[in-house]
């Protein structure tokens, strides 16, 4: 089935960016094997916002899994007049909900993921998004570009799509890794 | 072995607290059977902030662990002169490696427990923390108090207890809880 997902790395205290945007500390971040094939194979189409595009333009950010995808991009603007052109994108200037059935209804019956915090959060908010897939990296950053910022609201609930209770906590111990050690 | 141990609930976004300081947002998380009783039987003794004891001793903030822990406390502050007494609490006035010391040799070979988020971060700094224990709650609050956030720092490397790669991202699945969904 078709969903609209969620997906990103976040350090271990809520950053998925370092403080001048960059996605360097994924470097010391390892990956489960398969996940990067799983993404390519199911993933039909992409809807990003603007700041990631202008990154992808202007080579500072890498194409969507590296060069390995394929397919519709759509990036949300309110000004596509100035967005440089990307050969497969399409700008589309309107409401997040239209945005994400126009993406959806490219995306061939595989997933749609949404690229983008703030974009994320709109769509949160507008009860779009079907699943957050994480990765929680094992790594603390102090500073940058939070995954959730939203003073004022309510908390927000999720369900851990597992076999246990879905408010169950997950249990994860750390050591932390002292200079000289591996 | 004892243990120096960092444990905390931390919202899926990295807060642990929300912006008035409260915890009632726990109420909305289930915790792995175990847990409790576990950490009630393995802590020896407890290093705490200020912030914390103020709110214990005046009955905002419950005892560790419901009460259901007894052992030595102490509180390291730069004022004990006008802290309330707590029995079984003892107010240490000396740098933060000293008072994992003092309460590491009261902890009679059981672990010992930091809590409080700055003076964790102060044990973090000063290499003393030797694991920390997180559940991660399956909630965004979008605002409050950050588990760590210390600008301009590198990245602060954590090594997963694990069979694996240490270095791995955890990789997690959550579908929204939506209104009128369980």
């Amino acid at each position: 089935m078709t969903k609209v997902l969620w997906h990103l790395t976040m350090s271990l205290d809520g950053f998925i960016a370092s403080k001048d945007h960059s996605w360097d500390w994924l470097s010391k971040v390892t990956f489960n094997p398969g996940v990067f094939d799983e993404m390519v194979a199911t993933t039909g189409a992409i809807l990003a916002g603007r700041r990631w595009h202008d990154r992808v333009a202007s080579g500072v950010e890498i194409p969507p899994y590296g060069g390995a995808w394929s397919g519709p991009v759509f990036v949300l603007t309110h000004h596509p007049e100035d967005a440089a052109p990307v050969e497969g994108t399409t700008f589309l200037n309107c409401d997040v909900a239209e945005a994400v059935q126009i993406a959806l209804a490219a995306a061939g019956g595989k997933n749609l993921e949404v690229f983008g915090a703030d974009l994320a959060r709109q769509c949160l908010a507008g009860g779009l998004i079907d699943e957050f897939y994480l990765h929680l990296a094992p790594v603390m950053l102090g500073s940058g570009l939070r995954l959730f910022e939203r003073p004022g609201i309510d908390p927000v609930c999720w369900a851990l799509q597992h076999d246990g209770d879905p408010a169950q906590a997950v249990d994860l111990r750390y050591r932390p890794v002292r200079t000289g050690q591996a």
